[in-house]
């Protein structure tokens, strides 16, 4: 009888607890969620068994899974370990499914019970956010990014393996600040320069009716992203800061770019910079 | 009994043939491709029912659709006009479909056929190109901009959004240089926007295994319209120069603002531009 318990029943959290139950990895599913109105619609959209305390959670879960804002993350999962030490629990697991690795990494690293920890990062989202937005097959198909791996138990990075294989991701495996890296070039980046497009729309496009009859010109899809939440994001960018600051930057010279050879009509050179950007076709279908 | 010719069966042209046939609008789509590749793909998908050279084109059709780049649109547009007085037709009409429409306006503005022209642009697209991208169906929904209506004459006017509302376009007024401005605001700039993330990827990240796995991050949304076409991007960009580099600017702006708040950990900044860019929620579902 596998129970799992789950912190923070948002897109990922809910959908995780959806799934997990529905495919038969968990007979249990427990929620934990602070915030009273989405416990209340985690609750009555039927996200998970029961929802109970943190405590009851960390005592009466097999695996526990950390899915609240990176920032937060990092504390609560030390503090897991704590208990998992002070309450003599050897066999519990906990993960956590934060997008930035490397400082939860380091917080944990000489922890007693670092073996019990296994860091996961599942690639899979949507721009909506709290338990109403969560889906059954959110993960299908996606990659699934388990950091120094190393550094867990064998079996317990096998059961965390078999979670995932659950809900049909694909495994990779990376050191955690090689994640941080890879992640700000290619999804953290793509959330500031949609913030940046949303505000830019916002300001130079005062007409609402203007952007919403425009918007199929393939801006919709662009600004997507801008949707995306703060209390996530925040942590997310801060945590990531060295990283996501040598993205921008480079981000900022490709804009420069196009924008020298726009003012010079230097259409040849506009054209190279497409063909360029082009190359990115063969890569995504 | 009308009779409609399509110079250019790309993917704009291909899809108006497709439902203008289906939907009984058309009794006979003539279609006219410089490429003899996208000429023999068009003949095998069954795009028109007939191609033919550009004079056939001209004297045949009861309308004239032109849907090719624009920078080759402004020339073709006049020298349909300069045929239509030539040839004395005086009930034909030629429209064309192109993403600017200020450079296009000035150049027909005197012509002394001017009213039987009538600049059009249908709001709809994919990232793909090509006879092979047409699809019917491609522009449900959405909006299509008349640029300075009151300069075509009426009963052509009628006519073309007779063509529009069989397409199931909702059809919009305005002047054509009002419209170059705000499709620099919501269109030109989130392909701009694209292509200077896709070449930041593919600088940044060596490893397109790595690009691919971490698309799901909302990366593969985001660069979709880096797929976009040189041939139809180049004149765009140029034509609409003066309107995309303020946006251009602006957005650079917005990026430094972010870049600043991220590298003084100023998480207070950070959340405010966030939920500032957060307001297009309301503006786009």
């Amino acid at each position: 009888m596998m129970t799992v318990g789950i912190i923070g029943l948002g897109l990922i959290g809910g959908s995780m607890a959806i799934d997990l139950k529905r495919r038969g990895f968990a007979d249990t599913v427990l929620g934990v969620e602070s915030d009273p109105v989405n416990e209340a619609a985690a609750g009555k959209i039927g996200l998970v068994d029961e929802t109970v305390s943190y405590d009851d959670c960390i005592s009466r879960s097999d695996i526990i899974v950390v899915a609240v804002p990176v920032g937060i993350a990092v504390k609560m999962v030390c503090d897991i370990l704590d208990r998992f030490k002070d309450g003599g629990y050897t066999s519990k697991i906990v993960i956590d499914v934060c997008s930035t690795k490397e400082q939860i990494s380091l917080a944990t690293r000489y922890h007693p019970c670092r073996r019990q920890y296994v860091p996961t990062h599942p690639m899979a989202g949507t721009e909506y956010s709290g338990p109403w937005a969560a889906m059954p097959g959110l993960f299908d198909g996606r990659a699934c990014i388990f950091a120094n791996p190393e550094e867990s138990d064998p079996r317990a990075l096998h059961t965390i393996e078999k979670l995932y294989a659950t809900l049909n991701m694909r495994p990779t495996y990376m050191d955690a600040s090689n994640h941080d890296v890879h992640t700000a070039y290619v999804s953290h980046i793509s959330h500031v320069t949609s913030f940046a497009l949303a505000l830019t729309v916002l300001e130079k496009e005062k007409d609402e009716k203007h952007i919403f009859d425009l918007a199929s010109g393939g801006f919709s899809s662009t600004v997507r992203l801008a949707k995306s939440n703060a209390d996530m994001w925040v942590p997310i960018l801060t945590q990531n800061r060295d990283n996501v600051l040598r993205v921008i930057d480079t981000y900022i010279e490709k804009m420069q770019d196009f924008r020298n050879a726009i003012a010079d009509y230097d259409a040849d050179r506009i054209r190279s910079l497409i063909g360029e950007a082009n190359r990115i076709k063969k890569i995504l279908r």
